[in-house]
């Protein structure tokens, strides 16, 4: 059902080195305890009960659906849900804030909103984070200009961690509904958590299906993945494009470079993650990885099927078109040094999305110990908030 | 208006060694004949009140205007609309087709727009592209659909080169509206052309404005630009990040990916643009720039001035915040080897876009320049069309 190609457009590694430590890997993750939640896929019955009856709640009492959250608490959301969801007209309008400081856009969405019905998840686990913060303070005030006290214990929902912080004492104060962030689980890592649950059953989209695709991967193939990649970077190739057929899949390639980027660029380590949406981008970068300086190694994901269209003065369908194109550029560019690894999905649905967050979630954290890094935290981020904290306070 | 910050945290080069380089370019830009009609900014004024008009009829009788093109037909009017119109509400809903060989991407369009009032502008110098040749049949076939000849007229605008190809047959033969691409001008550098205009003109936008910015450029600014990146390559610096702290200027990177990475990214030269979205990216690849393999330098776009919000639990409104957050960035990623150039432009306008498309097209040649390339031609674009040619004729 899911394809690995890690050979046809690839240069051949001797990856029998890495049997030893990949089974002091696997042993690791199946036995530490720290911040490893998300490999157990532990999931709470009772939670995905409410999160089911949440989402249908916001499904028929709003008009537009705000999520406030940013890094791992937007990008896996919003990764899934463009993912699964039709190109033009949604069922229910989910707008994402508190992913910058802009001013224009939270003014403009102030203003957008002014009329509309209104519901609101904010998520952050410490509850400090000063992006989403601000974003909630000030769309908060909006809807306490709208609403009632026990108009807002309907429209406002609140992620957080399970008894500490400002948004969890909110919470208790106002008997707003509530999910936990888990501990043991880092942001990035939280997609198939209430995290990212939430905002995607919102969405309509099924997230049993996106659980049971999580579940039925074989790590062995992220091993193997983790493994390749960690040759290629051996062998000069230090950036790694996520390439991409469909532009639904946009958001799941900047997810991937958040995962990766946050797992393995440390102590001037790291593969730098970049995406590529094509065919339009072959009009743009392509020329750079056809030509260019040669660092660069691909993973494509393809989805074989799609609604398809016939087209009168071709001998293939537009998809038909569209997998030679795949494979062709994969070629031109194996042509060009540059190599592609190709993830074939038959198609776009929460069983095969599932399926890859937890393929690339395990061969991040594999990479990360294949480059001697602790795979779960992110140092460098805190860097740019102690200057502005400085600033401000 | 617009200031340059080349210094504060970018690490000192001697750039002396370019001047005799630089004198040569200068003496190339302005007297070679070879697609430097962008350089001289040719535009004539008839032709500009035709995009005027045409822009006001569109405006007056379309739901939808779609847009078909890719590579240069497609990312300078996307980036200069997406940064120029407010984030919710537009006016007229712009769509674009004919970037990929999505099926589902097309079929949910045409579904889409059945009940809906349309006008296309398809844009191809030769005609010949896949990806939007494939769009505009499938496309015009369902216009035809809808509406007679007549009215069709009034519907299909075609941008294509003066003389030859099947679209300018097609103009000939129905009398549809038409537009010309400059021989002169390759695709990526033809924004300020029809190519760009009539679709940022119908998004409501000056375009007076836009290319009275392009005008005030002082060219000395993308020389000196150009020389300080060729240095920060030699010193192993391979990849610049273009980065952003306002999302709307999220497709104004892509069209500078486009630009650097088919401009320079030949014969195993060239620096690798990628791009971040703060603060959105901070929580993201941030972390990869501050302690990951220290490849990279950014150049940072920075709005100074937005619709402003006051923040009761701060003491600088949120403007002022995201200002700080761009220097503190700056400083942080500084102290992390991750260097940056900065460019201030006093608010979004279309004279500061202006400005902005015409300095990085001088720094984008004269950088190839430096690297000893040809800056305008993309040879490495055609490989993978020659292999699916090979498989569909």
């Amino acid at each position: 059902m899911v394809k690995f190609d890690f050979k046809t457009y690839m240069k051949n590694y001797d990856l029998s080195s890495y049997d030893e430590k990949i089974r002091q890997i696997e042993y690791k993750l199946n036995n530490d305890s720290d911040m490893l939640d998300w490999f157990r896929l532990k999931i709470n019955e009772e939670e995905l009960k409410s999160i089911i009856d949440t989402s249908n709640y916001i499904k028929n009492n709003a008009d537009v659906f705000i999520v406030i959250g940013i890094g791992g608490s937007f990008l896996g959301a919003k990764s899934v849900i463009d993912a699964l969801s039709p190109y033009f007209s949604k069922d229910l309008e989910i707008i994402f804030a508190g992913t910058s400081l802009s001013s224009s856009y939270l003014k403009e969405l102030i203003n957008y909103i002014k009329d509309k019905n209104v519901i609101i998840n904010v998520i952050s686990k410490s509850g400090t984070t000063l992006e989403p913060n601000i974003a909630f303070d000030v769309l908060y005030e909006e809807l306490k200009k709208k609403y009632d006290e026990s108009e807002l214990q309907k429209r406002i929902i609140i992620t957080t961690d399970e008894t500490e912080g400002h948004l969890r004492e909110l919470v208790n104060e106002h008997n707003y509904k509530s999910f936990i962030v888990p501990k043991n689980m880092g942001g990035r890592y939280s997609v198939l958590s209430p995290v990212g649950l939430l905002p995607i059953s919102a969405a309509g989209i099924d997230i049993y299906k996106l659980l049971e695709g999580a579940k039925s991967v074989d790590i062995k193939n992220s091993f193997h993945y983790a493994s390749l990649r960690n040759s290629l970077y051996n062998d000069g190739k230090i950036v790694e494009s996520f390439t991409v057929y469909e532009e639904k899949l946009l958001y799941f390639t900047e997810w991937l470079k958040q995962l990766f980027g946050e797992t393995e660029g440390k102590e001037g380590k790291g593969i730098l993650p970049i995406s590529l949406i094509n065919t339009r981008d072959l009009h743009s970068l392509g020329q750079f990885l056809q030509e260019g300086n040669k660092i660069i190694f691909e993973t494509v994901i393809n989805v074989i099927n799609s609604d398809d269209i016939n087209l009168s003065k071709y001998p293939k369908s537009l998809n038909e078109l569209n997998n030679i194109a795949v494979n062709k550029v994969a070629l031109a560019h194996y042509e060009g040094e540059t190599y592609s690894n190709i993830i074939n999905i038959d198609s776009l649905t929460p069983y095969y999305i599932g399926y890859l967050i937890y393929f690339f979630e395990v061969a991040a954290a594999t990479s990360a110990y294949l480059f001697d890094l602790y795979p779960f935290d992110q140092p460098g981020v805190s860097r740019y908030k102690e200057l502005i904290n400085e600033e401000i306070n």
